[in-house]
């Protein structure tokens, strides 16, 4: 596939020790080498790296002292010829570094066009393509594992196998049919396509159960604490982010800029809804009624209900239950180092199978018991493994979804006694859906629409 | 000299498309080599790039795909043996590749320790030093320009140069007291030190000439917007940095996070007073009267004081000349659009000798003439050159004052017929001042203080 040659700033925007230029392309060594002052960077080796200044050549002025990496093709990032050029990270000069670049007839890159063009070249799958983006923006060790899993290739694997099976069952049954006989050639297909499809659907479960965990580690739990007024909700979101160091994620360049709070917890990003969205719930009941903030809570995973030891419970407390019921709840009891007032078996009636934690945030007594409930809900009874394959990605998900009514169609069909060539066609369909995943049957568009959540420079 | 091995993260925090972890010093190879699969990168050569993943050695867990480069001394920015490790950009696993190579034995860096080896391994000297910083926070093309230079050595050159002159003359001067046997031996010296000292003088004035220009292409022309409400000052600001992309630099790590908003004015960059500043300066004077408010703008540079065309000179007009006597002002005349209510003789006779330009923002006329102003008032009449050596930096101009005081003893000491001892002493303390600009006299403890205010990983 011949394509022109792109650069881009490939470091965060911001001042810095080190500001990266990336350029690939055929042209990326040429176009370098026209404002490189140091050496003769088409006649060197490849992952190499040289010492000198980036010059202005209209004006022979020096722009920038630089290291410069020549990497030749196929062995990079996009398979293609990549030049980086390692600035002093100042602002101003990376960009006038970016220019000249662009000078030479090279063109700025789209987000996510050099991933994308590791994905056109067929250095990588989609999903792994998806990967590098989940790694980047991974807000906890254990969704950094999930994704460089992904980023190695094991849910792309696992999908091809499934493909393979597919493949492997439609070719058997076309050699059946083409040899029709023998007389039970019938009920020997039949039986093929009920095994096979029973096999990739209980693949494809196993799959799909993990994607709860897989969706919360890559996008974190969203997470509202609601309660009276004075019960310590604050003291509850402020005892978390000094816990787990806050991580406060800013994406610009996004059509919207989303300033996001997550704390890690026990390796669970939980997604704090904003403070002042928390202030807010004080009187979200009150001020929109029961059935109102229902419909806000559910857009969260969690919520933790507070409520104070020192005081009786009250018609508003049980309002919040109502509100919260049928989500994930966990209670918490708070001022314990204040006389008890409140009636804890009323407590435990209206929690029912919630968990409830005492707490004295005052004291830092409790947080400990919240972590391990809140790690427990999401996480229950699985034993951690690093070799786990999670599906984590909400296309990935869906497809996967697709594939299940796709499988399931074929059972119903093989059940009804529908004609093998009707069968056949929901099967092909799995296929198909699977193939979206990694990217083998997609549409261009849709590529385009993915590679453009990407960061810029990516 | 024998240093342990430092680490830091390079690049900007947040997330992109790549993250750098440097590690600089002895053991830098080895720590690496210890948590990268890929190959032995202890037996590869200097100045190369290797692919592989960074594993966690306790668990045997892949963390991160990198890039590896491996730069051996003394090629490289420490002069020591540096590996930088170049991931995919993500906060969280940059940290931890961070953390896994902190476990090898590793140090954390300090910032700006990098920067400080290679001035403490001499490849570079203080000026040329601190010019790395500059280059990173310049904020327009010729700022950058400036500190490139300074990069390059020029300013290092010339104070070499001056002292190198100085400690030829003491030595000559020593000669001659060694062989008082000629005549005219006292008078020779007299002479010989007079005419140096003349020369190093004009050589330090010429510098110090430079300082003013230098240390606003450094730091930008802080200017403050003043006028009557509703004359246009909001536009005023609006104009500027719609035209000149603002740039916002946000300098975090530091002790108070400060955020500056910069405008580049034909390569001048303008320091704007936050907006809310602007807002507050509406009724400054009335609020706090002339002598405080003078007391107010007297921190700004430049003082843009805005009137409106289409109403009579008011009092209060006239107070915010009054309050902006004796600095540098720009009078602006808006809303030409409108009928001329103003009486321009007027103006012109408050306005002196400070430029009057006439502007209707809202048809956006005059901007360039306030641009062209801008630029005038602050680099009148000087020839714009490449090769012109700026002094931009605080301490160097203060050094330089000092030197320029200490060979103003050694000038009035030889026309007081002060003894030559006494004279050299003074010689000496000039050649020593000289020398803190470059760092070759000057105490650790200005050195940890100068390299604490890098930033991280630099």
């Amino acid at each position: 596939m011949e394509m022109d040659t792109i650069a881009a700033i490939s470091t965060p925007m911001g001042e810095g020790a080190i500001a990266i230029v990336r350029i690939s392309g055929p042209e990326a060594v040429k176009a370098a080498n026209q404002i490189f002052k140091g050496k003769n960077i088409e006649k060197v080796e490849s992952h190499t790296i040289h010492y000198g200044f980036i010059v202005d050549p209209e004006v022979n002025e020096k722009v920038e002292e630089v290291m410069l990496s020549v990497l030749r093709a196929p062995k990079t990032f996009t398979r293609e010829d990549i030049v980086e050029i390692n600035c002093h990270g100042g602002l101003v000069s990376v960009n006038r570094v970016l220019q000249l670049v662009l000078n030479q007839g090279v063109r700025l890159a789209e987000p996510g066009e050099f991933t994308k063009r590791a994905f056109l070249n067929g250095r990588i799958d989609l999903s792994q393509a998806e990967a590098v983006m989940d790694l980047i923006r991974a807000k906890t060790d254990r969704a950094m594992n999930v994704a460089i899993g992904q980023m190695e290739g094991r849910l792309s694997k696992l999908v091809r196998q499934l493909r393979q099976t597919i493949l492997e069952t439609l070719a058997h049954v076309e050699v059946n049919i083409d040899y029709p006989e023998y007389d039970d050639v019938e009920e020997m297909t039949h039986r093929l396509l009920l095994e096979k499809a029973t096999e990739i659907k209980a693949e494809i479960a196993k799959l799909l159960e993990t994607s709860k965990q897989g969706k919360i580690l890559r996008d974190g739990i969203s997470t509202v604490i609601i309660g009276r007024p004075n019960v310590g909700k604050s003291s509850l979101l402020n005892s978390l982010v000094h816990e787990n160091k806050a991580i406060v994620t800013d994406i610009p360049g996004t059509t919207r800029d989303v300033i996001e709070e997550y704390v890690n917890v026990r390796g669970v990003p939980l997604r704090l809804v904003d403070t002042a969205g928390i202030r807010e719930t004080e009187d979200i009941v009150e001020r929109i009624g029961v059935e109102r903030s229902r419909q806000v809570l559910k857009e969260a995973d969690l919520i933790l209900l507070v409520l104070n030891n020192a005081e009786p419970l009250t018609a508003e407390d049980k309002k919040l239950f109502e509100a919260a019921r049928g989500m994930d709840v966990i209670v918490l009891v708070n001022k314990t180092d204040l006389n008890r007032k409140i009636d804890m078996d009323e407590v435990k009636k209206l929690a029912d199978n919630y968990p409830v934690i005492s707490t004295s945030l005052k004291e830092e007594s409790g947080i400990d018991q919240l972590e391990e409930a809140i790690s427990g809900l999401f996480f229950t009874g699985r034993i951690e493994s690093g070799d786990m394959t999670y599906v984590s990605n909400t296309r990935h998900i869906a497809l996967l979804n697709q594939a299940q009514k796709a499988i399931d169609d074929v059972l119903s069909g093989i059940d009804a006694g529908v004609p093998i060539d009707l069968i056949q066609i929901d099967f092909t369909r799995t296929w198909e859906i699977l193939g979206e995943i990694i990217g083998d049957t997609v549409h261009e568009s849709l590529i385009n629409q993915l590679f453009s959540q990407f960061c810029l420079g990516k």
